[in-house]
């Protein structure tokens, strides 16, 4: 998987993504994460970036030039899907995640939060996203979600490529409560069951919290579970 | 604002928060972000912060202990409001980033994305947030969304702080489009009233261009608008 994130702040980006399960990635050679700083391809003296609006009001919108000629490098001649991180863009969702995993490449520009020059947008770019209904000062943080979220999904990335499969958004329901050392913490056990070694209580007593918790927090996530003849009699055992 | 980011990699999430706007919000004494190692409040020789999870299964969940330590000495006798990210969280939004400003100081647990002892959730978080319907590999991410959404609102942080209320996800509607240097690029021209001068003509253009675009794009969003007479007219003047 290869992802390059175009950004004004490479070296923080980098070495953000550079922690955990993702860096190891990159250093196991799994995943091929470049930052690159717009600002090297500026072409005038000043190195400027942004300019002011046409049409007046607050703050600075991104130049056309430097992201033209720093996408035009990146690419290298190729046909790259390119994203672009901004308010206006689509919802981030794992579904999405799964579909730009399939791509194997495509590039990050980071959106600054007064704006890019719509040209460039109408030009170069095949998709805005959003990481959800909220401002932030800059598009760094919306291409370390994407980037984090397609790279754990590469196989060998997760020391355990079946376990994503398993986690909530994946299966379409919450994560049940999960317990470790040691079995008394401040006067609370852990619940027997998860002591019990019954491997198949185990299984049931984490779907039906999975899908308790599930109804209770997500009831638009509930609705589009599609429940085994399982889950229903589980359901209907929290009820008596 | 004080914010403080409990965290396995307090480095690189220092760093990363000290770019752009939040970074000189930091500097100009505004803004009080903290981001503390949970691993220095291990009390076991091998400085462990997880452990498998009771019940079997993949991955591993973080202690209870050095949590409970590092939150306690954080919070140095106080009550404070503690968050945690998790893909269990209720979606964080606009809305929700005001009501921590108002706050004043809060802390955020960055959760991992195996989980952590439900014990200590139950015992010390007051409200779980996530950032939205995917995955990631760790609660950083969020933790940074947050602190950036509700940090660049603190008053001073933004060079204009009126600004951020004309923003989407703030009017409740999409931005419209914006352009800078040069008139021209690559053969495509600036629209015209943005450089006529024409203060009314300009806001009405860009009123209208941010009504349409939310209609097309966020149907969801538009519904919520509230129309006013002026508005009505230019979506009437769009189907014209």
């Amino acid at each position: 998987m290869r992802i390059d994130v175009l950004t004004l702040f490479p070296e923080e980006v980098d070495a953000y993504l550079n922690t955990s399960i993702i860096g190891r990635g990159r250093r196991d050679g799994l995943l091929d994460i470049r930052c690159v700083n717009v600002r090297d391809f500026c072409t005038d003296k000043y190195r400027r970036t942004d300019d002011y609006p046409y049409g007046g009001g607050q703050g600075m919108i991104m130049l056309c030039e430097p992201l033209y000629n720093c996408l035009t490098e990146i690419k290298g001649g190729e046909k790259v899907h390119t994203v672009l991180t901004s308010p206006r863009g689509k919802t981030f969702t794992q579904a999405r995640a799964k579909e730009l995993l399939a791509l194997d490449r495509f590039i990050i520009v980071c959106g600054p939060y007064e704006g890019v020059d719509q040209r460039f947008i109408d030009e170069c770019i095949d998709e805005e996203i959003s990481l959800g209904d909220f401002v932030l000062t800059g598009g760094e943080t919306a291409a370390c979600a994407i980037t984090d979220a397609v790279c754990r999904m590469v196989p060998g990335v997760l020391s355990e490529t079946a376990s994503f499969e398993d986690e909530s958004h994946f299966s379409g329901a919450l994560e049940y409560p999960q317990y470790t050392r040691p079995e008394v913490w401040h006067g609370k056990s852990v619940p027997d069951v998860l002591l019990s070694g019954h491997h198949e209580n185990i299984r049931k007593w984490r779907r039906r919290q999975q899908l308790e918790i599930t109804r209770k927090l997500r009831p638009d996530m509930f609705q589009k579970l599609e429940l085994t003849k399982e889950d229903k009699k589980l359901l209907e055992d929290i009820q008596k």
